[in-house]
């Protein structure tokens, strides 16, 4: 055989997610996969595979074609995770959608996706509902709930309706092609419109890979949707626990009794959850003087934590771990691994340590800190760059925008946004952020989308909004207000205007009316109005 | 864009181990990477990542090009897990043999293997004497050690020697195709010649990556070189250990006494061995009293372990995980993963269920046991089919072998040839063997190896070679054999003249001298003579 000769690849598969279902269903067909915290229904792995490929069968029969898109908005219940899977396995993407959004932000989605079939949750038809005439592309199908029964609307589908109408047969579990696309997930940008960030089953199997080996999830592993399934696929959770052969247990929403309570009842060993979810948890638990007894992991990101969030929990017994990434990156791609020479170091050290963004994790190939020239920033804890990723955990792009991608790739990389520093032993810490964004919450705001709201208010005549910190979700969107002369207008009144425009955690939280700091070529001079209100903090987010 | 349109790979990186060196020299440059119990060398991440550089660069500039093989004949030591690294590098495929064979047969694998550079350990020299005329399109070069420092040998170039003669700039650590050789692993065929066993980049990955969610390494971790690392590549440890951050310790021998003290004050945490290393370990540590300070976790394979060697183990404390697989899968492709439910069995009962092959490791994508037709065997731990394996961490083919490669995947399945049941939970337990292969001590023998040394002793008129049960070992060879008329000849004597032709360990323990039971056309009926030697055990393999 000449060296270089191609080599028939006798047994190679196409790698994705769908394989970790296959065998999970073979190891562990007798075993719970899923189960709802709030209908107790629970399905072992086998019940699961079968209603997977039912699923997918009736997507199919629907006439779901290879590359389509389906698009679904619901809390998490067992039927998002059969989603994870059924989508892909008729060959179709997946559009799980923000149920924080406003109607015509879901209605956005909608279209620029091109979604054909549509899956809401009962509980959400207040939003859906606007919208459900200007769809007609798409096919809208309710998912009843027991708790939220279903009422005859006829223009929606049931979903068992359409469960029964399964009769294509699907073939087999592998795929073609594992850079196809497996998940289109919208997140916010700077230019305000939503960005389709395409993720493929090649990214999703590496980066849930990585999730178990992070987590030390395992087939014995409970884990607690306590983190909603539409953010980067659940930070691709919702393939790993399949992975893992683990127990997910899903709850529609984060209650922080109901939350302690199936910590304890179930034996939760695993949950994922924004800095925000851990605040209401530790002072939940340190008013009921709750005790864990058995180990807990928890994971963090989506948000820089504040050091203070972490130790909160850790006091209760709990590990935290503090993941980074983005949209982009299929969510983690860093975590901030503990070092054992860190253990001999107080609690309030040990956490400020674990708020650090930390390594990437092994599938993550490339992530550094470069400086304008891309050259990589000394490892002195000083010197910022910005964080630039490249690898398979990569987005393949923006859905639909050329330009965008292009340009969020310059020489190769990906881009972002956040300035960092390097600590000696290679650990990478978030300082600033170079794009007009705001995470608060764990969720994304464009201050541009925000100021665009302020402005089409006839009183308005400029508006700034910046991050300000916030103890509870980081940051939260503050507006600087000038208004027209002779006009007056209460915070309330703007705060009303903005609640009916845009999803509530996009809207200030604070008002400032007065003049706007500007350059002498009128330019508004945002940073000032950073400056003020995060002074004296090391970082400039939270 | 159109649903089927393909999709500029924006941030695609080919999957490499190379990726985990690079990673891991950034993370952890500071701790220990390799040391080695024999000499004390130690080297950091990063010294080793500057090693392993440099070693390639060295290559590239002794003349090796893209796709040639680079040999190697050591006990293990840091520079065997280098060569992991540096051959790879420098994009050659390293060809790593084990050192029990033969002169003869270690010609014949750097003849067939083409490769041009020949690495061997100087305590070898004895093995490499005879075959360095015979060698001349290849290039020896010694690796000197401590314990057996530098002779003059006009011949041989010395390895420090070779390692200053880097010029030739490494230009990055990503490789072009993830496809292209990283290893030749030659394994004994049933024909009697090695075979040589082709390993990817993306293979060797794969299944690292399994190993480091099988073994739950991590940074914190040490794992102790108890394993040859020629035996598929230490079964993908030599990438896993590098993977996970892990600090390596090498030992040249297995003495008991030395593992045990490693064990102790180096506090390692993880190591692999075949069943055989468990049996001499175990009774020492039994004699001696040993018990354990630190969490020890044992992965075992290679050969069926037998319940009794497992059981030796835990009771010393050790958590023992069985792995089955073989040179032609990467090593390890099941895992007998361990069930809570199962917490309340006896220890007896515990490692009899231990002793099972057990299910897929999550990277091994397909492994079943079928019938004749290919059809699945029912999951009743009684009916008997092969185990058949697809997909990433299954070899490309053999070396320069297309009619063996192509008989060895029927069906688009590698056969194993190893006979098993599936128990009702989906766990595969072997039961017997459909190939002429003997597996002693976690050595595959071929018989029609053994029997043609036999035949061609002038007393010998008829052999047969069939595996037995053996304490320690598992199996051992037993030959049957009818003398000349007039002939005579003692155990001894053939003991001897096989010792000569042949690797030890492939040397039949046992002989019995008479007439071979036979068809009526004169074919040897094996399978009366295996019978005989395994009446009354419930399984056909050890």
């Amino acid at each position: 055989m000449p060296p270089n000769a191609k080599i028939a690849l006798h047994a190679h598969v196409e790698l994705t997610p769908l394989s970790f279902l296959a065998r999970s269903s073979n190891a562990y067909g007798d075993r719970v996969a899923v189960s709802s915290a709030d209908d107790g229904r629970a399905f072992t792995y086998s019940e699961f595979a079968n209603r997977v490929v039912k699923f997918a069968s009736a997507l199919r029969t629907a006439g779901i074609s290879n590359g389509d898109r389906v698009a679904l908005l619901s809390m998490n219940r067992p039927e998002v995770l059969e989603a994870h899977f059924g989508v892909p396995l008729a060959r179709a993407s997946l559009v799980a959608i923000n149920y924080r959004l406003t109607s015509d932000e879901i209605l956005y989605i909608l279209r620029h996706s091109g979604s054909k079939l549509f899956f809401f949750e009962r509980e959400l038809f207040g939003v859906v509902e606007p919208i459900l005439t200007k769809i007609k592309s798409c096919t809208a199908i309710a998912i009843s709930s027991i708790l939220h029964p279903p009422r005859h609307y006829p223009s929606i589908k049931e979903y068992d309706e359409f469960l029964e109408s399964a009769v294509k047969k699907i073939p087999s579990f592998e795929i073609q092609d594992e850079n196809s696309l497996i998940a289109i997930d919208y997140t916010s940008g700077t230019t305000g419109q939503p960005k389709g960030v395409m993720y493929s089953h090649r990214g999703a199997y590496l980066n849930a890979l990585s999730d178990i080996m992070t987590s030390g999830m395992t087939s014995d592993s409970v884990y607690l949707w306590t983190l909603p399934m539409f953010h980067c696929n659940g930070w691709c959770y919702t393939w790993a626990v399949v992975g893992a052969g683990s127990k997910s247990i899903t709850i529609s929403k984060v209650d922080p009794v109901k939350v302690w309570n199936i910590i304890e009842s179930e034996g939760v060993t695993h949950l994922c959850a924004a800095p925000t979810v851990l605040v209401t948890l530790a002072s939940h638990a340190a008013s009921k003087n709750i005790a864990l007894k058995k180990k807990l992991k928890v994971f963090t990101g989506g948000a820089p934590p504040a050091p203070k969030v972490i130790e909160n929990m850790e006091k209760l017994g709990v590990e935290v771990t503090h993941l980074y990434g983005m949209t982009e990156t299929y969510g983690p791609n860093t975590l901030c691994e503990w070092r054992s020479e860190w253990d001999g170091l107080s609690l309030v050290e040990r956490c400020a340590i674990k708020a650090r963004q930390g390594i990437p994790h092994l599938n993550a190939q490339e992530t550094k800190v470069v400086d304008l020239s891309m050259k990589e920033v000394p490892h002195d804890g000083m010197t910022m760059g910005e964080i630039v990723m490249k690898g398979n955990t990569v987005m393949l792009g923006y859905f639909k925008d050329k330009t965008l991608t292009e340009r969020s790739f310059r020489a190769g990389w990906f881009h972002s946004g956040d300035l960092a520093v390097v600590h000696p032993e290679g650990y990478i810490e978030i300082r600033d952020r170079s794009k007009d964004i705001i995470v608060t919450g764990g969720e994304k705001v464009s201050s541009v989308e925000v100021e665009k709201v302020l402005y089409s208010h006839p009183s308005v005549l400029e508006a700034a909004v910046v991050a300000v910190p916030d103890d509870k979700w980081g940051e939260v969107p503050k507006a600087f207000v000038t208004l027209r002369p002779g006009k007056s207008l209460t915070a309330k009144e703007l705060s009303d205007f903005c609640r009916e425009k845009l999803a509530h955690f996009k809207c200030p939280k604070h008002f400032e009316f007065g003049e706007l700091p500007k350059t002498s070529t009128g330019k508004v001079m945002k940073f000032i109005l950073r400056e003020k209100e995060w002074k004296g903090l090391a970082s400039r987010v939270a």
